[in-house]
């Protein structure tokens, strides 16, 4: 059967290159980073030069680079982590409605201890206004966090007008850049970036590593006590195998970075247009330029979401509703539903992600099937 | 040069089986376990094998097992989720001295918020008796943690008399076995426990990954927030490899439980009694019996550990003062210190930790390298 996966933005099989980095530390090098002997200091040579490789990508210093288990838990310590280091000063954050669960209901959760969030409302395109931040600046604002690339409809959000506004209010800026990194250039001097999240398997990296870039002014609180590892701030033994990867991963993408924009973007641009041609009452959903080349959100009006995503993955075509951290869900995603759509577009609409493995031969494929489905469900 | 790895207890290689079996989600199967669609319920099958296969092993539910990133998470999950689910009952909080930092320095993070510890003194042999735990217990006790196996001298504490106890009082009982699990038969039920960590890269299997056991009954406020994964008890795509792996390690360490014994613990008898033959001041740190065994700790009074450490890293033998995750740390082992061990015991001391891996050529390439360098310190 054929069996097409277009769920890149949930995640990315490993590259090869990045499994074959791997292997050495599934295999031979196996010591702890931590200890002191031969086999410790091996491991930790390893580890010391993924970390230079990421902070090179982000025009970061290499003890800014902590190592954590993905992206939820780096939004986790981004947000908490400043939350009670600051608290003395402020209990105010602000962030916006189409942030990734994790920093949504990190924020939720810390509204039980007193905090107070602002969820900045998105334009129709899903973008967050730089003005609308600004404005809900309060004088106990102590934290903005707003996300780079939305992982449901791929909107850029201008992460660099943000963080000028909190340098000029000198309030930590946070962006979860989990979709984004090393798919756009992002060079965090530049951005004013004081926290930034990345994960690896959203990058064709292996599942369970991750990173937040933490500026070096930047004390935290943390999150998991133990061991003195990542400079103190992330106890646990480090997944070394995990940590070469995601530094070959950052690497290849780094090295590949207008390539595969070019060419993945290429193949999203035409299953936009031939969907467009086919399927008149098509809505595209997110920002028709500002947009992550890996995304395609659009709504089907007239069909149902479960309906749709039920017929194609009978055809062995695998997309998706949102996130795939919310998909036992049948509600609405809340990014849809914060960008104002109305309902029958909102339940209508499929998150299409494409990747480097992707060929116009799937495309086409899955172009073929969606019109099927689509126009069957209409009758 | 030779080479020779007897740090078993900080880390352990990655067993043959366990690569193996992780090989395909390293490739084929890249599915996010969250995602509906075939190859995310591939990537769900595979987890779930895994989680049945360690409840298993534990005589608990496969709902009762929440994978996480590794021991030192779990033990945060363990602490800080009771002590917050249950702080309008109480904040007392009893643990050990010789716990491993994880849980230390967390219960320490926990009292600048307004709990309180109890951290209750070994015997000379590193055990915690249960009459301590019991007499330290106060209407407003919340927790017990207290460790199973400890990983520095290998002592075996009694967490069937701890659970009576704890069950006794009505009071949340946790027990961190990282060092015990599969090494020792644990059955949940029998010993009482609502929570127990364990560690997928102590027992053979990869970095990164670990899991905490949640009795049905226990309440836990969550550590890291986000998406629904782990029954809503840990938010983050889950690490599929990792998972995979750690049911294999537990499958073989599990089927291998008597024979690894066995073979094991005859090498270390055998390196305890001809070190002991060597060097008549020898002196053994931990119980004669009751101890994992993996573990040999020993002083050599006279001698200093660094140098000593030194020493044999340049004869290409790897072993350690200590708990890896304090090893950056010149002071004497707060485990050894919390046995009442004198000064020049205490900093003379080192943990040979052997594995399956470990040769009797290997044991005896180290009791030579090891009397001649303490036989040159002591001249």
């Amino acid at each position: 059967m054929t069996s097409v996966y277009m769920d890149y933005n949930a995640t990315t099989p490993v590259d090869p290159r990045v499994l074959e980095a791997m292997m050495p530390y599934l295999t031979k090098v196996y010591g702890n980073p931590s200890s002191l002997h031969q086999y410790g200091r091996e491991a930790r040579m390893a580890m010391d030069k993924s970390r230079a490789t990421i902070a090179n990508l982000l025009n970061a210093r290499e003890s800014e680079i902590c190592f954590m288990s993905g992206g939820t838990e780096a939004n986790n310590l981004a947000i908490r982590g400043t939350a009670y280091q600051l608290k003395s000063r402020g209990n105010h954050i602000i962030t916006s409605m189409i942030e990734h669960k994790a920093v949504i209901n990190t924020c939720k959760s810390l509204e039980k201890e007193g905090f107070e969030t602002t969820f900045l409302a998105p334009d129709e395109y899903g973008m967050i206004s730089p003005e609308k931040v600004a404005a809900a600046i309060r004088p106990e604002t102590i934290l903005i966090s707003i996300m780079h690339g939305n992982n449901e409809v791929g909107t850029i959000n201008p992460i660099e007008e943000y963080g000028k506004i909190a340098r000029e209010h000198n309030i930590v800026f946070h962006s979860d850049c989990v979709q984004s990194f090393t798919k756009l250039d992002i060079d965090v001097e530049k951005a004013g970036l004081h926290l930034m999240s990345m994960s690896a398997h959203k990058i064709y990296g292996p599942k369970g590593i991750g990173a937040l870039y933490i500026r070096r002014d930047t004390p935290l609180e943390k999150h998991i006590c133990g061991g003195g590892q990542e400079n103190n701030r992330r106890a646990g033994t480090e997944n070394l195998p995990g940590i070469v990867g995601f530094g070959e991963a950052a690497t290849v993408m780094g090295n590949n970075r207008v390539t595969l924009a070019a060419q993945i973007g290429e193949l999203r641009d035409y299953l936009q247009s031939r969907l467009a041609e086919e399927i008149p009452e098509l809505k595209l959903n997110g920002h028709p330029e500002q947009r992550l080349y890996t995304t395609l959100n659009v709504s089907f009006p007239g069909c149902h979401r479960d309906l749709l995503l039920l017929s194609l993955d009978m055809s062995g075509i695998a997309v998706s509703g949102g996130s795939a951290c919310n998909s036992g869900k049948v509600n609405a995603s809340h990014v849809l539903t914060a960008m104002g759509l109305p309902q029958k577009q909102a339940e209508s609409a499929l998150r299409i992600s494409l990747g480097k493995n992707t060929t116009r031969e799937e495309v086409d494929y899955v172009i073929g099937q969606l019109v099927n489905s689509v126009k069957k469900m209409k009758r």
